[in-house]
């Protein structure tokens, strides 16, 4: 069974001071791409170098989770702090996907290249990072996600399969 | 009262053996781009990791400008060292300014892929680096500034307003 | 005489489990492209960051080749081991090279954002990382060969012309 981590980073969501948009918009665009039996995992954390490090080694190291999707904290800004965590936990970065991300948002808005989300490997487990606007992370998700099939069986993570109508995963032969 | 500077990195122009043309090239555009007031602080210094790093924290951490734009330095040749004082300097790196001026240039010229140039975050500045040429300079600067004022923004710099009929700058609602 | 290494990375073809594609294909690519007089310097050894380190420095620093082409070792797999090789060899990193390649790749297969691949300078030598197959091979170095001359010529290293009739070499003027 294909565990996904969904981890919303957010000083003011964990705070509570407003409701958490993006993990929902992130699970809801699993539930329609993913054709395979799946358990989500959700967190919200304030944002922090030391909160989203923790919490991203423990769901790589303890709970073993095969994918975990982030959103937030990627930007400019002085509590913007996810790439600095990423950094520290990341085995093996994959720049392709930020690359990607920045590109196909970059039809959207042109401050999408203030972003500076990536992805990586820890162990067994492939991190994403996403943007923190639902809209952006549909986006994203559907720019890199045919391609987290085959990363998620190169490194040793569980099978997945993909709905076709969503997302056409593709293993080379 | 936003102040922006413009600092040619060449040892050759720094020794007058020919003029900085990549200093007014700047300057030109930016009086085109920029509908609200703004202060240039021009600055012409030598190659050099030493040299670029002093410079630029002096522009960051004791002038406190709020945008800075670099020329020239940024190939492979040995001299070519504002990469390696960018990264001395930057507190937080956006590998987005890079990958987009990059593609820019290469729809002019193959050897933009040859490029180092990034843009990152100092305190309350951002450093963006240009090539040495004005057709260069122009292509990039064209690619990347709708998002400038905005990043000014979100890392609390002054406020920019652009001349619509050259930049349209984009803040998200 | 220019002299270009052809470095093939793969525990597999190392022991002989199966034959070398990447290498040959890689020289028969360079055979039609380039007019100008060259050697090659072919080798085949297994994956790992102390046995790619050790051949990549050996063929800058004491062999000075011109021009490395590595072939293999860029993904995400435990054993793909070539970008932390790198990372302990280059002495100026060029991203562009990455980047392009990933583009062009990415019009074939949505898997080419998981290559880590990238080209840097030693000395005066130039290391570029190509995937191990083929086809992937040919779209790469199609993508990037009109910058590596102006390139070469840059870092000091020998001078190459290409075939017109294949790969439209660039100097700006």
């Amino acid at each position: 069974m294909v565990r996904i981590g969904i981890l919303t980073i957010s000083d003011r969501a964990s705070r509570g001071d407003y409701a958490d948009l993006a993990g929902p918009a992130i699970e809801e665009w699993l539930a329609h791409a993913i054709a395979s039996r799946w358990d989500p995992v959700r967190r919200v954390i304030p944002d922090g170098v030391e909160s989203v490090r923790a919490v991203l080694s423990h769901m790589a190291d303890v709970e073993q989770l095969d994918l975990v999707l982030t959103s937030g904290g990627t930007g400019p800004a002085p509590r913007d702090l996810t790439p600095e965590a990423m950094r520290m936990v990341m085995e093996k970065e994959l720049p392709g996907f930020g690359e990607v991300m920045r590109q196909a948002s970059l039809r959207d808005v042109p401050t999408a290249i203030l972003s500076r989300q990536t992805a990586g490997v820890r162990g067994t487990t492939l991190i994403i990072n996403l943007p923190g606007k639902p809209a952006a992370i549909d986006t994203c998700l559907s720019a890199v996600f045919p391609a987290v099939p085959y990363a998620l069986d190169l490194i040793g993570a569980g099978r997945i399969e993909t709905n076709p109508a969503v997302i056409q995963a593709f293993r080379p032969g």
